[in-house]
Formats: structure tokens, sequence, C-alpha cells
């Protein structure tokens, strides 16, 4: 043994034609997955993944994730792309090198656990689409919630790679719960079910490098299979994590490419392929070729997402992460509920309860989806409970994990809350200890009705059934039965220079805000209508104080000689309310913005109960009809909020008198989504 | 030994109140030195330091470095702040903590050696306004630069860290010129010298990991003195090689407070305190006090020095470093130069003749100054050299360095490049192999006579010396003889707080630009006068195809009801020039640009030829008077660009007849510098 454990001095030739070593680091690149998922909000889309495919497939890499997490939810819903698409796009692409997927087991890649013929379905079609890799994982590390995807992925010749998802209760690997004991027992398991490959899933960048050293020694003297490391840099231990991970033999490690890399995604790939140079671990990899990529993205593709990345704290790192051991992107979902419900100023509370709900729950590890689970929770604790009473609000997913839904926790769910949960829940008040989508029925064929001639072929129906609300939507759109709404569509180099223009001459002080909060007009104001190229543009000139001021106009931006009046330039002030004769609109004018969905009025006193919306989200379903019957406490409406469905239930008995909303619709906070008389 | 070499594990006690180990890493913070001269321009005010000091006293850093590299030049040139003031300032905070600055050996805080009588009492007056440690260094490792400062430095009882600069000519540690033994010889010198501790100075992020190691174990097993290491986070490397020198045993490592960390700057702190937690290298610190400490600077101060902060790009590190063993800094003053110099397309050409350069030129590391000597001349040699010629313009600097004056090279400079430097230099045409600063006659009393009565104490005086243009000018504020610029006045929370409203504006697309390109006015054009609130706004109306129009008009953004018109607001556009009536100068309007100043106009054929300057920058002094008979070849105007000093020459023999600017003017590429006749 060296003073480097299993990295040793090799070799002085850093050349691009430097011999292989035998046991080479291998490398996983996210960029295309997790990357843009971290930095970009998963907006990436494939038109931009092309430029690079070609060139990342000869690198070398061990796999390319593309696929899976949030990206499938997020391409239909947001891009308006087909995910299964972009599977057989980047196929034809990657030649070599495998494309991996994250599968968040029997959630496949939404946010609750899918019955098994739907499961089984996916993987299959997956695989037909092109997938070599299935990054396998589950919230609960409970791999029950494997038992029906691993089968069929071992059956159709793909890669079963099995996730522990590693979390901590201490500021170190240790404690009670999440030991090193903990997770080797995790990684038998997972070479018990036939994993081809093990991966330690460090979502918060919470793993110490001389944990790691501790952990992949340890697995890698217990178990056979090849020991991959993902860790985030949130933290900023990464690299060091990487490095000691390689020193103690991890077989495989993620990385980014660099405009991909650090904040809250992962360590760059090129300081560890130098770091490595010439050492027994050397990737082998080529780093000019590293560069040529890299100068492709910082030129064609990241200045279209660069408005996206939180530039919010100048910091690169978070340290709170080793503090709270709680995830970054989780305390930005907790920042946004809060802010949404105007409740800022009960993010202390929210970090004091939290903890709190976890070891509630279970002392359940916090990744998506649990971390949204106790999260989401965490913040209705502190909105709504009460002195006298506790979780007065709970949300379908809790009762959906009391009753045993996602599966097994670390420890015992707290029994009164599982009981409170429980009360009255659709399934029956009595948790379940088997595996979890053995209670689920098949689901297939009831999503194939409801969807009927709109899905085409099986992906489309996987689409429906995974997301019914979105996927629904998407396929009216694919098929030109809606149209495809502006939002969706992406924005050009074109359009950032634009913007980019626009925002260095704001800088300069070069913009100026069109005329606002405008004075009263007086009795002796003159108006006068000024045409332009065909505009119209009111002009009223009113005296004040003795001399004639112009006290509103349009000022036409007019284009150089006989150039047409740019349409979007005059951006014309509203006048104010007499004389409110409107400046005829140009046609084409883009800046204009759709009419405001007219918001349902609080009904005045004696005309009924509203039930409101706590909190912004969207309409998944209202459960009852206008003219229905309802008792206190039944459930009226189905919202859905970061994520995670609430149960709207009626304050009075009564008959429902107007449902203002339809499944789908985005609702603000105390929209009345209902009247009860 | 144990896995980690010198790192053991120990303890698994993460409070605060946790054992101190025996042998504690300890950690310089740079935050607010190298911290802001990296990425912020070094633009940090005093002002801000002071907000964190106090709670920075109490973390028990080793030493936190304030003052010296850029920022005494920095602070008097375009702070408005006296570098002294700072000095004792800060150290009224750092009531525990030692003070450390960067010393440029005997170039003080400068670019140039200076004579041993001011670089004495630069020391003395340095210790008597608080200083305790400096870390010295000289470009080109030639510790006879050191020969003066340091007993001065000794016999004032502070610390000597003499500085080793890193540079490489391989990918990695190795070659045939700094190679191990290069490091560890150097080492030797400066305990020989009485080095209190010897810092290992990696401005360019150039460390790998294993050369780490590798050279911290040599350092340690060879010298007595602790071993520092400064290695910039700029290649990605930095956290891995800090990781390893550790384990190699090195004393004191240096990082920033999180928000001036990464990027061109260093590692931040906090994830190797976390890292080493309950190992026998504990740096102790409490986790909680960073966190509060990166809260204040996030919020009080960063948003300040955001808008200073290179978003050119999105990758936060830079890999051409690992392939080209040149600093990021370098690269992006050459690319600077060449883009004021319109030849940004000739990048290519100067990355290929810049090993060539520096190869002639000594093989000298590449560290202030000595890679913008590298740099400039490569730039000089790409611009001007001809098929027939190299070296066509050689810079002051280059011929000081040929000269012998900054001392001696790594290998020999090339014989035919010395000898044609030195051709006509003013010292003399023969190198010096003597210590530089033994050329250099007394320049005290020089600087005192010229200063006069300007200097009211010693710390003027140097300041002076130092920086004979900017200096003086500083001294004229500082005293009332000349007002202060707003340039150099600091910005307020509030104003970032507009810019960043309007910012967020024009990214919404509500910011207009003001009415600019208008097409001519046509004969039957007519003009009103509009009088607001004391403001005259010319407005013509002019009938373009049968319709009247507004052809130009300063709209006033009326503020509400009786509120004042805001001054700055209506941003009148500049009328097309006849009949060219401006309208009235708000009294206060900030945004109105002084009027530029006339540019001399290139003469016409056959009244003189021109000395054209051919890059932008300041004028040094003139060495000519108008009336002076000049042959060609003389030097007519010394001329600074990118802090090196150029000579002018004239090209024809004849007469002075113009000369079109004086010492401390800025002048742009092309501007008539001089007319010879």
């Amino acid at each position: 043994m060296t003073d480097h454990n299993e990295v040793k001095m090799v070799e002085m030739d850093y050349s691009e034609t430097r011999p292989k070593v035998k046991n080479p680091l291998k490398i996983q690149d996210l960029s295309l997955r997790d990357g843009h998922q971290s930095l970009f909000a998963t907006r990436g889309r494939t038109e931009d993944m092309i430029p690079v495919a070609e060139q990342m497939d000869e690198i070398g890499f061990w796999a390319v994730e593309v696929w899976g997490g949030a990206s499938f939810h997020i391409m239909h819903r947001y891009l308006n792309e087909d995910p299964w698409q972009r599977l057989r796009t980047l196929k034809r692409y990657f030649k070599k090198t495998p494309i991996s997927m994250l599968l968040r087991g029997q959630k496949l890649v939404g946010y609750r656990n899918y019955a098994d013929d739907l499961a089984e379905l996916f993987v299959k079609k997956t695989v037909e689409n092109g997938l070599d890799i299935f990054r396998t994982f589950d919230a609960l590390n409970d791999y029950r919630n494997f038992e029906t995807v691993v089968p069929v992925i071992k059956s159709c010749g793909a890669h079963f790679q099995g996730c522990i998802c590693y979390t901590l209760t201490e500021p170190r690997l240790g404690g009670e719960v999440y030991n090193l004991e903990y997770y080797v027992k995790k990684a038998k398991e997972l070479e018990d079910m036939g994993a081809d490959s093990i991966c330690i899933k460090d979502v918060a960048g919470l793993m110490a490098p001389y944990d790691a050293f501790e952990l992949v020694k340890a697995l890698k003297a217990e178990v056979k299979p090849p020991i991959h490391l993902h860790s985030h840099f949130t933290s900023g231990m990464s690299p060091m994590t990487h490095l000691k991970a390689v020193e103690a033999g991890v077989d495989i490690i993620d990385t980014c490419m660099t405009p991909y890399a650090y904040r809250t995604s992962h360590a760059a790939l090129e300081p560890l392929v130098m770091s490595l140079l010439g050492t027994s671990r050397d990737t082998g990899f080529d780093i000019k070729a590293l560069t040529r990529i890299n100068e492709t993205l910082e030129k064609d593709v990241i200045p279209k997402y660069k408005h996206l990345l939180d530039n919010t704290k100048l910091s690169l790192i978070d340290i709170n992460v080793l503090m709270y051991q709680t995830p970054d992107f989780m305390r930005a979902n907790l920042q946004k509920q809060l802010r949404e419900m105007d409740a800022l100023d009960k993010i202390d509370e929210v970090y004091k309860e939290l903890p709190r709900v976890r070891k509630e729950l279970g002392q359940i590890p916090l990744v998506t989806p649990t971390s949204r689970i106790v999260g989401t929770q965490t913040v209705n604790n502190v909105l709504f409970d009460t002195k006298e009473e506790r979780y007065k609000m709970i949300t379908a997913q809790v009762k959906d994990l009391c009753y045993g839904l996602y599966g097994k926790t670390a420890v015992p769910i707290d029994a009164d809350l599982q009981k409170k949960a429980l009360k009255g829940y659709e399934r029956g008040e009595e948790p379940i200890t088997c595996r979890p989508a053995e209670v689920l029925m098949p689901e297939l064929e009831k999503a194939r009705k409801e969807i009927g001639d709109l899905a085409v072929d099986d992906e489309d129906l996987i689409l429906c059934a995974l997301f019914p609300v979105t996927g629904k939507k998407y396929l009216m759109q694919k098929y030109g039965k809606e149209q495809v709404p502006d939002t969706v569509k992406p924005i050009t180099l074109e359009d950032v220079k634009k913007q980019d223009d626009m925002i260095k001459k704001a800088k300069a002080g070069k913009l100026i805000e069109p005329a606002a909060d405008l004075p009263e007009k007086s009795e002796f104001a003159r108006t006068f209508n000024v045409f332009v190229d065909g505009e119209c543009f009111e002009v009223g000139v009113d005296e004040v104080g003795g001399s004639p001021m112009i006290s509103y106009a349009a000022l036409a931006s007019v284009a150089p000689a006989a150039a047409p009046v740019a349409p979007s330039a005059p951006a014309a002030p509203t006048p104010p309310a007499p004389p409110a004769v409107s400046a005829p609109k140009p046609a084409s004018a883009k800046s204009v913005a759709p009419a405001p969905k007219p918001k349902p009025a609080a009904p005045a006193g004696g005309s009924g109960t509203p039930v409101l919306a706590p909190m912004p989200g969207m309409i998944v379903k209202y459960t009852k009809n206008v003219g229905d019957a309802v008792n206190a406490g039944d459930t009226v409406v189905l919202i859905e909020a970061m994520k995670m469905e609430n149960a709207l239930l009626a304050t009075v008995d009564g008959t429902i008198t107007a449902i203002n909303f339809k499944t789908g619709d985005s609702v603000a906070k105390d929209d009345v989504l209902a009247t009860i008389e």
C-alpha cells in the first residue's frame, strides 16, 4: 500500500497518446440530465444536446445520464417535447456510450408508486427506445420497491444499477440510523437482487471526504458489484470526496462538463482528469477534446439557459447543508412555498419544525419525493397548526406514507401521527406491511380508457398514465388538437442577445420607463390625435402653473428613414381613465399580455361559505359537483402545490353552489375554488 | 502511518466545544485582499470590511491577509482611500489575529524595483501602521531582491514569510527547470535567510493534488519553517490539492470566506473545516460562526460588488490553465489588450507566440509583474513584428529585464534578444549581474523634493514615491486641493437596488429606449417649446406622408400629484443637428455625461508627422518639448498600457511642433500625441 492507497504514481507521460492504465477511474457524465436539472430547472432541450452529443461520444465515458428524474415531467409539461423522442434522438448520437437514466423505483419518473402493470410496461418501452442503464433508487431505501422493475430490466438485457440514498442525522457519517453498517447492509441487499453496479447517491452533497473513504472501502470489501459515487457539489466538499473515494478504490464517479458543473450540480470532470494524470487511476481522457466540448457549450448552448440560474446569492456553495443535513433544493423549495404564501418570515420556525417532522415520519432520507413530503408537511404545520393541535392539515402524501404506500421507513412512524393521518383514509385506517405496490390495482387499462384514441402508441399511453393532466394536454398539442402555447417554445440566441443588450443598456442607465403615475388632468386639458405611420397617438396638453405641459404622450421611437415603425418599440403608455380612447394596438405587438383571467369574486356575506385556496397551486380534481351535499370535513377539491396534493375540506355542512375552476387550472392563494350554501 | 498519511481519525465529537487537537491545520483568510482582488478587481472598500472584521477576529485564523498586492495601488487610485488608513483601521478591529500583507520583494507594492532607501522606509512604516506578517515574493524567485527588506522586517520584530512562486513548463510538476529539486533548493535559500515560514505561491492554480503532496512532503523533510500553501481555485484542482497537502503535513493553508471564494479566487474555508472535523488536523473552527459572517457578507457587502464579477462565461473554472500553464488573469489581460486594439482575432497567434517569448526571456515564472512583461511583449510582437524582424517594439520593462533590473532569470535570456533590447538602453548596454537594486540611486530625497509640502508625513511621501502620478493626484484630493471625482465614490445598497430593479424591468421587457436614429426633418417641420415645471422641452412636429408626426420629443415622465419632476427621469433625446437649441440641463441631473474631451484631429498631409498612440493608455511623460529637435528613433513620449511602459519613437527627423496631452492623461488608440515637422 502506497501513501495514497489505491492511487499509485505510474507514469510521467501526459500526452493524449499516453498508455492506458489497467484500472482507470470510470466516469459517468451527468451534464445532459442532472446537470441542467440542478442548474437550469431541468429546462435543457434536445436541440441543445445534439451539438455536443457526438463529441461526447468520443470521450470514453462509462455512460451518459440523459433521461429520467424530473426530465420526463418537465419535457412534456414545459418544453413541448416528447420524452420518448429525446431518448430515441440521443441514442442516434451516442453510438458507443451507454445511455443511463434515473429511475425512481416503483415511482418510475413520477412522484407516487405506480401499479405493477404500468411499471413493467414503462421499463420495457424505455429499453425499446434505447436505454442501457437503469440507475434505480427508492427514497426510503426500501428495495421491495425495486421488485417489479428489476426482473424486467434484467430480462430486457439492460444494466441494473441499485442506489443507496445517502443521508445523515449527524454532521458526519454515524449515529443510530445511518451508519456504516446501514450502508453495507443496503449494499448487500442490492447485490442479492442482482445489481450490476451499486451507486451511493448523495443528492445533498453531505458526504465528507474521509467518510467517503471509509464507506467505499467497506463496500469494496463487502460486495462484488462495481461501486459508483454520486455526490453533489452543494456543500463544496465533493472534489475532495471524489479524490478520497478514488483512493478507496471507487470504480465510477459522476461529474459534469464544466459549464454544467459546481453550485448545486456536480464537480467538473476536468480537474479530476488532470489530478489523476500519471497515476494508476488515470481516466485516459483527452483534455483537449473536453475543452472543445466546453467551448461549444459556452458559445451555443449556455447563453440560452443562463437566465435560469439562481443568482440570488454570490456564494457558490451552501454551508447550511452541513449544519442542517437538508438538501439545498429542499430548502429552496421551502423558501419558495413560504414566499408564495406571504410567510417568508416563518422560515426559522420551519427549520426548527423540520427535524421534528422528519423524525415523526420515521427519520426518512431527504430525497425526491420524501424531501417534499417532509418539507410541505412542515410548512403546513407551521402555517396551520394551533397550540392545541399539531398536524392540522396533513397532505395526501403524508397519509400515503403513514399507510405504508411509499414503503418501510428507517424507524417506525410516530404512532399517534400515523393514527391521526389514517383517520378516514380512503384505502383503510390500518397501515399495510406488504410491498407497497401490492395494494395498487392495475392501472393501465383504466388509463387507456380515459385517454382513448388520443394515445397513438404505448409511449403516449404511459405518458398519460403517469401524468394524466399534463400528459393529456401535451398529447392534444402533439396531435394538433390544441395550439402550442408560446411559453413552452424555445428561445433563440438572438432573443438572448437582444435581452443582453437591453440589460446592458439598463445598467448603463440608457433605458427609461414609459410614463406612469401621471397627474390628474385639469378641465383645461386639450387632447390631440397624432397619427404616425398608421398608428394613432393621443397627446394631451395641459396647462400647469401657467405653462403648457405634455401630460402624457405616446412617443414614437421612429426607425431611420423609410423603415416601418417597429411594432414593439413605442410601448404606448395607458392613458389615465377619462378620456380612455385606447390607441389602436399594432397587430403583431408581442408585448401585449393576454387579458388576465377574471378572478371569481369572494361572495358577499350570506351568499355562502367559500372554499379558499390556502396556497397557490394547480387543481387536481374536484371530488364534488355543484348540487352535491357536503358535510364539514368532506374533501371538496384536491389541489397540487409544490408537487404535493392537498385535500381541501368543507368547513360547514351544506350544498355546493359554485365550482369556479376545473382540473389543470392554476389558482392563486385565496382564490375561491368552490362555494357551499 | 495510517491510510491518510498525516491525517488521522481521532474523534467523533462535532460540537463547537470539541477538544482542540495537537496540530490543527492553520488557516489564513484572504477574503479582504486576494479574495476581492481575484473576484472584484480589488475594489473592496474598508467600510465593507469593518462589518465582518470583529466576527472574523473570533474565528482563530492564523492570520488575515488584508493589505498589499494590488490593493495599495487600487485604493488610492480608484477608491479615494488612503492605503495607510485602511491598515490602521483594520488593526483596530483585528485585535487577536495577526494581519498580513503581500509584499512584492524589492518591488514593494508596485511594479518595478525601488531603491533601498524607499524599500527600508516602506517596511518600517508598514510595521508602524500595524502590519504583522510580510508575505514576501519575487517574481523571478531571485531572493537577492529580499536582501533589503528582510533585515528591516526582522529588526521591526515582524514575521518574514518567504514565498516560492510556483510555475510549470509541463502539465505537471517536473521537467528541466521547475522540478522538485528546484523548489527544495529555493526553500533552503529562504530558510537560510531566516524565513519564519515558507509559502508555496500558486497564483494560477496549476498545482495538482499529488504534486502538492510530493512537494509539501519534500519541503517538510528538508526545511524547518512551517510550510504554507497558497493555491488559487482557477483550474478547479485546489480543494483536492489542499487535502493532499494536509495529508502531507502542510502547516497553513490559504482560503476565503464563501462569498469571496471559487472562480479565480480560492476554495472556500467551510468545506475544508467540515472535511477535517474529527481528524488529527481539525481546524477547531466554529462552523456556525462562519455562517454568520457569510450571511453578513451576502446581505450587506457583496451586493455592492457583484457587478464587478466577470460573468462572460458560466464556467467557474478555466481548464485552459491546465493546458497552457498560464494564469487565467494573464490570459484575461491579453484578451483585454487585444480587444482595446481591435485585434482580438489575433488571440491564437498570441498563445502561440507566448511560450516562445517566455523561453527567450529566460523561462521566467508567470506572476505579477512577469506575466505582464511576457504578455505585453507577446502582444507587441504579434501586432508590430514583421517577417524580417522580431521584437520590433520592445517594452521598457523587457529592456529592464534584459539589463538584469528584475533579477536573475531561471535560464539565461536569449543572447540576441538581450543585445537588441539593450541597444541604446539608458543605464548601459552591458547587463548587470549584481543585486538589481544595487544599481538604483536612492530615491527618497528626490521624491520628497518633487512632492514638496503636499506630503504631510512619511506615509504620504511613500505613496508619491511609489506612484508619482496617481499618488500626487490622490494627495491633492486628500488635502482638498482637488475635487474628489464621482467615479471613485462608493455605491450604496440603494444604488444597487435601483439598478437591480431596472435590470429586472429590462428583463421583463418593461423598459424602452429613448427615441433615437430619427429621420431628417423636412422643411415643413414646426418646432414648439413646451415648458414643464421649469424645464423646457423642444417638440418638433413634422408632416410625413400626409399625417403630422412627432419627429422627436422629450417626454416628461411626470411624478404623481404635486411632486417635483424627477431630474434624472426624462432623459431628453438629443435633437438632430439643425435646429440645435439644446434644452436647459437640469442642475442636478446625474445622468448627463461630461463633455467629451475634444480629440486632436490628425493633421492633414504636409502639416507634420504625427506620433500616434499605438494602444490606449496613460501618458507617463513626454521626453521632448515643443521646439525640440528630434532624430528618427528618439523617444518622444512614454505611454503606460496595461501597467507596462512603452516608449514611442520619432519616425522622422525634425522638430516637435505640437504636444497634445500631458502626464496622467488617458489617451485612446490613434490619438495624436505629438507632431514632428
